[in-house]
């Protein structure tokens, strides 16, 4: 595919808020990519423009039914002023499966990447600097046909936005309370829990809310069958160590294949450490911790990179892990895979693009 | 609560299409009716304003986390020149019932009724009078608030679109063929199967597309954990007639609760006849078909009130029911259901509410 993404400079920059403001998603830069598709044509006329709100028939699909699909990936000032992402080919990758689960047309997953790039030149002194923060980038696609009839649609929009975030521990890293969801349901075999799809995160609001209203600050989710076998947290994949191996639910086509899940397994192999990805039930860490054999817990996501789990309540039990601190190896992860999204160590071969210098 | 909603007159009126060209939802009328909910201040602004484009920043939670609901309903205009709804009362709470599991606020249904009848006062020459012509209603409640955080959303806009819709039989009530869909799964019990919100239309549109392929009009769900129980069609409930009984899956958290399912129970009951609701297998369904006591099958829901099965596809096994032609019982509902809802007989006391004349 030949193409040439346009840009077009915004004529007024944005104040930028100070770092120790910024918060999660609650600020954007001062511009973002725009591709559009219509049937027939395809993906067509790749943009650079000034961030502004988009317009849309209120008969627009994605108002109505929700195809969509949506990737979270973030990007890295470094100590020596270099401009880093973490493995964004897998987040594009990433994105065309989930098109191919929502019946959305394929992407070109270069043209993708090469847009991504291009914004992040314009957007760059966007990118924040103190310690913990980042850029987080947000492409997604959305369905834009004005048609009530459910099917795909013949029109979308594939868009990138960026979003300048604090550091999601002020404090250095720390372990969550987190609740396992006996009675609600994220997804199910046959489902799209294994796509990054607007829906999921609907399913999963009720559940949140009743969560957090008990003081938990997540949900780990369990299997929609037997309500036994332990998924993913919100929106981190998780992971356990008991008895000096480590433990996470294999993908099983209703959890999504994290990015950072991915890299964690990889690091822990290269540490020698033995991995295992299997169907893991909370009976058998309810079990584990009786014995005093769990010994870590934690979430892994693009967010937080690292979440350790200092207590899960099920069924009316409190589980502390790790006397509710941070584990060491969760501390170890955290700290080596941070380091290699900074620059600051080198990690396996690819996993770190840096932004040409414009 | 006291509300008054404002009218904004369109002061250019769209041609209106010839009724032979209406289809489904691809025509909307010359108004909409918005009504705005910010945090604090609760739903406020009610407004009928000329039909036009809305416009959202691109963090709005509607494009990335789908948080949202919907409803359809239906008005027709009669013979003798009035317009009826038929039992808008049960959408709106019904919208409610959706909002409490999507975490939306509640919407007084009162005012979203009044709302609906300004707005068809407005429009009202948009109803068309063909024979099993009608104006499709879309009441809808979208996340506005522009933030990338998975949480409730502060805003929302509940907005209802109009659309005049063709005949969905032309040439008469006839048999659908349904592909009972064994690998995709659309809802499991502890989701959001019975509310009606966006995410569940968009994880039916991959095993719908494959179904078409195959030259079937809509996929039959079985439940996600056995994946044997009947739950529904795409946008319509589904009934059984065996050995002169009629049998419907029963409410069970993960099918809607379809109001044309609630008026085809009522219907037969007064018809005398024995009404099952439960949880029903596809193996009984084909036992009774090798049986030869499974008489007819139907699907149930506004846009095609009834649609007759003819044919199921299970299996690798196509079992054709009553010869592939619309049963005795499907085509008297059909004909009872619609003649009440044009006000041609009378049906149970509240069914049918007609637009006072303006
Ligand atoms: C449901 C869900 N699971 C897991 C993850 C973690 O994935 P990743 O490591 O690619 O950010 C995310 C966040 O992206 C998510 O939304
Ligand atoms: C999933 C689903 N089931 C059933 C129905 C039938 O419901 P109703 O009879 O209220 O139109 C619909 C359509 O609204 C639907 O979308």
């Amino acid at each position: 595919m030949t193409y040439t993404i346009t840009i077009e400079e915004s004529s007024s920059k944005k104040q930028k808020p100070a770092d120790h403001e910024l918060g999660f998603g609650k600020y954007y830069t001062d511009h973002m990519f725009i591709l559009d598709y219509d049937k027939g044509k395809g993906w067509h006329s790749p943009r650079v423009i000034p961030y502004q709100p988009i317009t849309l028939d209120p008969a627009a699909k994605i108002f109505h039914y929700g195809q969509s699909v949506f990737e979270g990936l973030k990007a890295y000032r470094t100590n020596d002023g270099r401009i880093l992402l973490f493995r964004p080919d897998r987040n594009f990758k990433r994105l065309n499966l989930s098109n191919a689960r929502l019946s959305i047309p394929e992407l070109d997953e270069e043209l993708a990447l090469d847009a991504l790039l291009k914004l992040l030149t314009v957007d760059q002194d966007w990118i924040p600097s103190s310690e913990g923060t980042s850029l987080y980038i947000r492409p997604f696609i959305i369905a834009t046909e004005a048609a009530l009839g459910v099917a795909p649609s013949t029109q979308y929009k594939f868009m990138i936005i960026l979003s300048p975030v604090g550091s999601y521990y002020e404090e250095g890293i720390h372990p969550v309370k987190i609740y396992v969801e006996s009675g609600y349901v994220r997804a199910v075999a046959g489902g799209v829990g294994n796509a990054k799809t607007a829906g999921n995160y609907a399913a999963g609001l009720k559940a949140q809310e009743e969560a957090s209203e008990k003081g938990y600050s997540q949900v780990l989710w369990l299997d929609g069958v037997h309500k036994q076998y332990i998924e993913e947290v919100g929106s981190m994949n998780v992971f356990f160590k008991i008895n000096g191996k480590v433990i996470t639910p294999a993908l099983n086509g209703s959890i999504l294949d994290g990015i950072t899940r991915n890299s964690i397994i990889e690091l822990l192999k290269q540490m020698g450490i033995t991995v295992e990805e299997r169907q893991i039930s909370m009976e058998e860490i309810y079990q584990a911790h009786q014995e005093g054999t769990l010994e870590e817990a934690f979430g892994t996501g693009t967010a937080a990179v690292i979440s350790p789990i200092g207590e899960l309540h099920w069924r009316d039990e409190q589980l502390i892990i790790n006397q509710g601190e941070t584990g060491e190896l969760a501390g170890k992860l955290y700290e080596t895979l941070t380091s290699i999204q900074l620059g600051r160590i080198e990690g396996p071969k690819g996993w770190v693009v840096e932004l040409p210098k414009s």
